[in-house]
């Protein structure tokens, strides 16, 4: 179906299924949804990747592992909700014992470092399909998609562009090219969970950048009712040599956040960016009004990213 | 790979993943995880369906929905859980409106039954899986794999062997059986929600009987340490003109539950049979010693019940 994007099967169809509870208190539309369990608010993402789809067949298994779990934790990092607990959903072809093990060292290795545990889950056949679901806790105000105002300056996390460089990269030469930074970059995404932690109180609000910056810029825009002013210069700085002006735009499979803050809280921001050990960029200003727009000209939504359909 | 099943694969590699967290009560290994938030306890579960696995790629939308998420609601009953959140994770080949409308109606109904809030959730591009995490609050004790005591008696809610037949019936002629009452058993099972709440306190032990019974027995008997006697007369009662013998047996997708209650409870449990608007049958008693034990044979495990691999 033409024009019918991801986003809006979900809205229609699947936005408000089942019944209506009193202690849900964020559902479909962020990057996490909130409880009010009995205790602590506690943040639940759940993603899915499929091969070919989001990854390529001959990736070494420790990093789809790896990845399938940090796709989950970059949506809690989003949040600024600390990881605590992972369920695993796992459909191979066949039963490729090497393959598995590998699989599951990478989402080990990176479950340990954030202190997760993988609690259960379901291994079935069919094509390789792999879908994670975490929870966190909330100890302070979610980072909502909702909450940009005017006049707050609009951050990025990192090095835009290169996971979809590193990706390209993959594809063209394989194995040859796996220790290259850039292929790295793409094989062992680091979700920036410390950063969204750093940034509770801060931080008007966030997103993580999964379908490239300025599709999720978009949801920003679009959840929080402005405009996002964005400056060409300022992301020209991240393109390189190596990593082209459009995928620091339009890449994907970054999983760095985006994230909006008062203007006079860019010292305070700078200071959480060093706590949490981790480059930040400012790339423009929210103001009233709505869309994304560079350098003056408003950014089509319809081509702003990678679309699942 | 022959021999290994889905059940080794998961045992060997998948079990002790991520890190050890004190806040995790219960891991892989039984119905459903249990972590202790900072208020309740809640029990978490998560599980896949693929077309052409586990069920026919021409079964309805509206079906595929319903089961998606009964399979889950089954594991919370089988803790004792009261089902509260749900996310759901949808791989589609292709944008087809009508079937994501009609899938979306039937996993809202069985939703809104159990005041279950979908939450959120992911829709990806790929072969057909369906994969729905579920978590619910404990309110008391929870009914454990591992509580059988010798002496106990072992029950089972419903009727066994429906839905095996039901399915058989809708694989020969399709949509023309459609309003079989077996047929439906299949198209919509029953998860026992109301069962495992009224059991609390009462059973000792309890699982979902999702790859038949023999099969499923065999994991309460190994994870309690105990033998389970089952009666061939009782199970035999189940059969009729239409459900045989072996499907009482081994057919899976039942969605009943299986569970031990002491012998001087009998009364109790009849009273929250009633309760849960339930049928149940005493089909043997536990004893000291290991295995599932049919009229004094001993029941192979590799073929009790279906297995993925």
């Amino acid at each position: 179906m033409q024009g019918c994007s991801e986003f809006d099967l979900i809205a229609r169809y699947l936005s408000h299924l089942g019944a209506q509870r009193d202690d849900v208190l964020q559902g479909v539309g962020d990057d996490a949804a909130i409880v009010n369990s009995t205790g602590e608010p506690l943040a639940l993402a759940l993603d899915t990747i499929v091969q070919d789809v989001h990854f390529p067949a001959d990736l070494p298994a420790h990093s789809v592992g790896w990845r399938a779990l940090a796709v989950n934790l970059s949506d809690l990092a989003a949040m600024g909700a600390v990881p605590c607990w992972g369920l695993l959903g796992l459909t191979l072809p066949s039963m490729d014992e090497a393959w598995v093990a590998q699989f599951a060292d990478g989402l080990h290795a990176l479950a340990c470092h954030h202190d997760l545990a993988i609690i259960g889950g379901d291994v079935t056949q069919g094509p390789l399909t792999v879908t994670v679901q975490v929870t966190g806790r909330l100890p302070r105000q979610p980072l909502l998609r909702s909450g940009v105002q005017p006049g707050d300056h609009i951050w990025v996390s990192g090095r835009l562009g290169e996971a979809a460089t590193g990706l390209a990269r993959w594809q063209a030469q394989g194995a040859a090219v796996i220790e290259e930074p850039l292929v790295q970059r793409f094989l062992y995404p680091t979700p920036r969970v410390s950063l969204g932690l750093a940034l509770q109180g801060l931080a008007t609000a966030a997103i993580d950048i999964s379908d490239g910056l300025l599709a999720d810029a978009g949801h920003l825009a679009e959840r929080s009712g402005v405009a996002l002013m964005l400056d060409p210069a300022r992301l020209d700085e991240q393109a390189s040599n190596y990593v082209s002006y459009q995928a620091v735009l339009r890449g994907g499979d970054d999983y760095e956040l985006c994230f909006s803050a008062p203007a006079d809280a860019d010292a305070a921001v700078k200071q959480a960016a060093l706590a949490a050990d981790t480059e930040l960029t400012c790339i423009g200003q929210a103001q009233a009004g709505d869309g994304v727009w560079l350098g003056g000209e408003r950014v089509d939504p319809r081509t702003a990213g990678y679309q699942h359909f």
